[in-house]
């Protein structure tokens, strides 16, 4: 079925076997689902690695296109904080560093995705699955999302190629509540700023969005693809650019004292609940 | 009048005499009408040619801006397809490189363009007429008007540089869904996503608009001219290099069978009717 | 308080005196204030140099973010055309250089400035006052705020990087519109198209907007000015080009015949009412 179960952890045919995402392949679809429901879709070290794969692969397989969504009723609530939290023998610095170093290596891969690339946003979304958004193709999203990016009071800096992405897609002003001033949007907002292309009802959604997509499964895929790749040729070389930007902006924020203050202050507000 | 009569062929003042399209001037405003509307201004390659001339001599001459309209109760249906089917002795190959850079030359005709360009839509669109529109200043239309550019349909993909205008005036997910999704606009939904810049009730459309092209014809022509090129100059270079990777693009897909096969198909499905 | 009186020219606490501007600092904010209500805060060339001077010392204080506003009921009317009449003894040549010189520098402010930059848009905004806005990162007007940029009426053209942002932010027709075909553009209508961020009615304007400033002000400093500052990077170079091509367009209008009737006319009509 199109919209799998929580913690289905079966195996797809014809696709490794992935521990923090789901991944299957029918109607000339990948389809890659955001698998830990219970922490909301929170990503893990390890669920960047793993997605990043996922789109290699998809990359290069049968499909026509690919799609993003999550189990459960979160799309996604950002970056797991608790990858602050270990830090290595070596100290801070090589922490940030490899975080910087797997960021930029996970915003790469769909920057370089060279099919069409889907989001079907399933629930609220959160930090850098909002931010990635920008370089997607189409973003579906159900009525009952939101999208959050809480990047200043938690000391940090928009990565994702979102400064570049938003202000083109929404304006300054709009990029700029969003991106400095912590807003959050509803997916009714978001879809008249381009940051959502359509938006469903809840009741409806998986059903109208899957159906919709099985039939653009069936169009000559070469053209697409082809089609896409036009679009974004011109714009390639400066996301990437803007990614290594922003990795390197975020790896000094990490070691700030106000992105650790931020950060510590979470913790302890979320501990006092 | 400005609305001119089906088929009237009477050359314009000052005008050479054209075949496939009428040109007139008056108010200071140079109108350029696709007169073929027997066909839906199917443009064919005589037209392309003549077009591009028409654009030529306008720009050149004494007045303001041009205004780009069709005759009857089309704007225009686009590239006539029979363009693909009288293949020359030399072959497909020929023809698909004649056809690519006649599609250049008549694209570069639009983005050098030296003053104000108008396209008063007076009806349905389809493929060429509507990318072209990303690089009109002004385009206003009739609520009967359509925006259609089904490209995958046909195996194709996309020309008149919309691969780099439109996701810049509508969005990534919105340019997708037209570009690569063959997803049809009326006109409101077109003016939402700001390829039409002002959309006017059909029973008024010609007067409305007349009007008030006439009022902007009094304005200062050459501060209207250089605020335009001040607008283009940063995008000029680019434009065209857009221009000729579409054009290159659309040469493979010419040859391609994903696009032989549709376009077979086309005039198969139309015989049958 | 927030929203001075007329006429205040009490000198801020930290700030050296202004002549034609009042400058205060509290809650982390720098507020800025065009000072001539009775002229509708029409720039002269000492106001020029005022905003200049304000901003730059804006950048480097303490503040978390700066607020450009006007005393009174206008947010600002424009150039002072009467910064025309006085022609100096080495003739129009030198009084359009200078201009230009002048202009060019203002601009160069705004682009560079290195911090969250607010519009508090409280009446009326006109010429200049409007095409900077694309150069601010937040603009929040009253809904009795109009926006108009009657270039081509005065026989000018473009300036504030408008020719490049405007295009942008709201799309070829409607940037055509304002800056070749001097539409005026209410609130709302700003607001749809971007140029505006929010629109408040007009009775709790103040009191809505300087409270959600004030905690604006409490986020953390550097992420924000950092977070600005990658969305900004990539496009400085590319201001600074246009702002000078502006103003060198700008020098030639000046000197041109149509320009010079279009003022003289102003002034002659302004005489008659």
């Amino acid at each position: 079925s199109e919209s799998p179960t929580k913690n289905n952890t079966e195996p797809s045919i014809g696709h490794k076997m992935y521990e923090t995402i789901q991944v299957s392949c029918e109607d000339r679809i990948t389809k890659i689902f955001l698998n830990r429901p219970e922490k909301k879709n929170a990503i893990t070290l390890k669920m960047y690695e793993e997605i990043g794969k996922a789109l290699e692969e998809a990359g290069k397989d049968e499909s026509v296109f690919a799609v993003l969504s999550g189990v459960g009723d979160y799309f996604c609530s950002g970056n797991d904080l608790n990858n602050f939290t270990n830090i290595p023998p070596e100290g801070k610095e090589k922490m940030a560093n490899d975080s910087a170093d797997l960021l930029e290596a996970f915003v790469s891969k769909f920057i370089d995705f060279p099919k069409p690339l889907v989001a079907v946003v399933n629930g609220p979304a959160t930090g850098i699955s909002v931010t990635i958004l920008g370089l997607f193709d189409l973003v579906y999203a159900t009525d009952r999302a939101t999208f959050h990016t809480p990047f200043s009071q938690l000391g940090q800096s928009p990565e994702g190629c979102s400064s570049y992405t938003f202000p083109r897609m929404m304006g300054l002003g709009k990029a700029t509540e969003m991106l400095l001033f912590n807003k959050k949007l509803t997916a009714h907002e978001a879809c008249n700023l381009g940051l959502v292309t359509e938006v469903f009802p809840d009741s409806s959604f998986q059903k109208e969005v899957w159906e919709r997509l099985k039939e653009y499964g069936t169009l000559p895929k070469n053209s697409l693809a082809f089609s896409k790749q036009l679009i974004r040729v011109n714009e390639k070389e400066k996301l990437h650019a803007v990614n290594i930007q922003e990795c390197e902006r975020l790896k000094e924020r990490w070691l700030s004292e106000e992105c650790m203050n931020a950060i510590i202050s979470f913790f302890q507000n979320r501990a006092k609940l």
